[in-house]
């Protein structure tokens, strides 16, 4: 693969698939081997790796052990197989679509005629996963050009969550846009959201801007309110990890609030994601299923408790932020805006054209 | 004092202070006695006590130690060592205006011709702690009858920081509404905001709502809006830290991203305070002071580390909600609507003039 970071959220090493352990960043640097497609499903359920474009990767790769899991001559037999396999990954989150996105990119080459032997198709699944890998980095950066227009000579963000190496390939989506425009001489400043409650912000963000020399605060999540009313904000850019028709984005629980601050304050805020974050077969936002995920999350951090015992809580993983927030959705094909079900349909279509080329 | 809940925040015991430690609850029920003023301050500063009318109470029983401290049968030394005493509580913490609203009370009282020996000045500094504290009880409770008629028979509440019996002498604010409507026989529900980075709101509002038997559930700061957005958020209910004369409110941090949120939501937002947080002084929240609190409240969680080593934070404790996201500022006088400037004035009138009385 090609990348370009020091570390590497997600790596094939001929038989078998490697994860950077992102639940235990940044005080341990842990790699992870994976050998049978349902541990990678569970690495995704557990999040060792998270952020929509890395765990479409992962599950691609997911799949390419599982060709190799299989011990059989019979070419019917691993496609079922594979399948079963299939199933049993997208079943690990449900609101990114990347992951059913290069799911299902994978088992249609995979059924494609021109394959004849389980020699065969094991060779297309693997090909098929580097192909998405590789994509995924380009897509990154061409994300990151698109949005360079967007960025003035010296530019302050907000960010949410993580959305960089670590959550994809490499070179990240909001945080591409960010890393590009410091690559590119800008006077950079992020405001980092530490992103509760699982902190990717304070752990993951600050821990891939400090690698680049790229300056930033972290703040809690709570605080995006009072510093854009310093005006000293000037662009907001969050990830997805959904996209409807009509532009509504699924993302990380907090997204929503910071947008609905955002427009408060004049500030433009934008979603980076590549296309194949954006799910035309739903209309809107009301169609998103939203992962709720175990208390502990919020009642614990690394280990201890901070609640009383036996607290009630509520933790959707992620929100939806309704289009009407969203300033412009920047892709690898450039940036959509207001009306979304056209420029997304249009922008899809022709990133479709242009894979088929 | 009078109190009513089963833990007290604050609480005179013959010749000491004894402050309920906030820091380690809810995992340890730990009491720390005060002798001396200048652990008091420190013991403000550290947060070991905290919540505006809390904090109040507190400076005033500082300077009750401060004039046991000090052996002299001069008045005058006395009372320019209880003036030493009150700038040290004043500078131990800038936003909350209560502080200097308690102290200031204190000081006018021990400087009355009526005092004509040290004693006389040490019974009446201490009579006036004490009638401050009792009637922070009294007002908390008229605080939540004058909101009982925003309560419908089933309510659902989100609720920011805390501002329950462990931010006042007793009973609460903001949480003494709730606790009003609860005790009235709504069917009351609260969303508890956990609130970065000292988390109150999962220790301390959860911890207190349990114990009064009202149903909750703990979530993140940036969960609000998807709540909201669900439809079953009646009433976000605050408390403050100092508002201004035009009804700008400073707060615990998180707290304007919440207003603004509520408002998108069109869910009526109310700021709970005793009069002695109207700072009629300041024309606008511009004016409010915001401290800046250490980046390790940030960093660090119960002692652990988050974040890389190193990290740049910014940590303002406070945000400023201006007027104009606020349904109304409920008192022990009643509830103030907008235009802010009149009715806040008026109130506060009253209040000076029922307590002449």
């Amino acid at each position: 693969m090609n990348q370009v970071s020091t570390y590497k959220s997600i790596e094939w090493k001929e038989d078998r698939l490697v994860l950077l352990d992102q639940r235990v960043l940044p005080r341990e640097i842990s790699y992870i081997e994976y050998k049978h497609h349902e541990d990678v499903a569970k690495a995704i359920k557990d999040m060792v790796v998270r952020g929509a474009p890395a765990i479409g990767a992962t599950a691609a790769y997911g799949l390419v052990l599982a060709t190799r899991e299989k011990a059989t001559k019979e070419l019917s037999e691993l496609r079922n197989y594979l399948s079963k396999a299939a199933e049993l990954l997208q079943a690990a989150r449900p609101t990114a679509v990347n992951l059913f996105w290069a799911i299902d990119r994978v088992i249609k080459k995979a059924h494609e005629d021109s394959i004849k032997t389980v020699e065969d198709l094991k060779k297309v699944v693997l090909n098929e996963a580097h192909q998405i890998a590789e994509e995924d980095i380009e897509m990154n950066k061409k994300i990151g050009l698109n949005a360079l227009p967007l960025c003035s000579e010296k530019v302050t963000f907000i960010h949410h969550c993580n959305t960089g190496a670590l959550a994809t390939v490499d070179y990240g989506t909001a945080l591409g846009i960010i890393r590009t425009a410091h690559e590119h001489g800008r006077d950079v400043f992020v405001y980092v959201d530490e992103t509760r409650p699982r902190l990717q912000g304070a752990r993951l963000t600050s821990w891939e801007l400090k690698q680049l020399g790229i300056k930033h605060k972290v703040i809690v999540d709570g605080a995006s309110g009072y510093f854009m009313a310093t005006g000293k904000v000037d662009l907001v850019t969050v990830g997805a990890d959904r996209i409807a028709r009509n532009g509504d984005t699924a993302n990380k629980i907090g997204t929503y609030n910071l947008a609905i601050v955002a427009k408060a304050h004049d500030v433009p805020f934008y979603v980076a994601a590549p296309t194949s974050t954006i799910d035309l077969s739903i209309a809107n936002g009301k169609e998103i299923k939203i992962e709720e995920r175990s208390a502990e999350e919020i009642t614990t951090i690394l280990g201890q408790q901070i609640t009383p015992d036996d607290v009630n809580v509520a933790n959707p993983a992620f929100d939806v932020t309704p289009a009407k927030y969203i300033t412009g959705i920047i892709t690898e094909m450039g940036i959509a805006r207001p009306p979304y079900e056209k420029s997304l349909t249009e922008m899809v279509e022709r990133a479709e054209n242009e894979r088929k080329k």
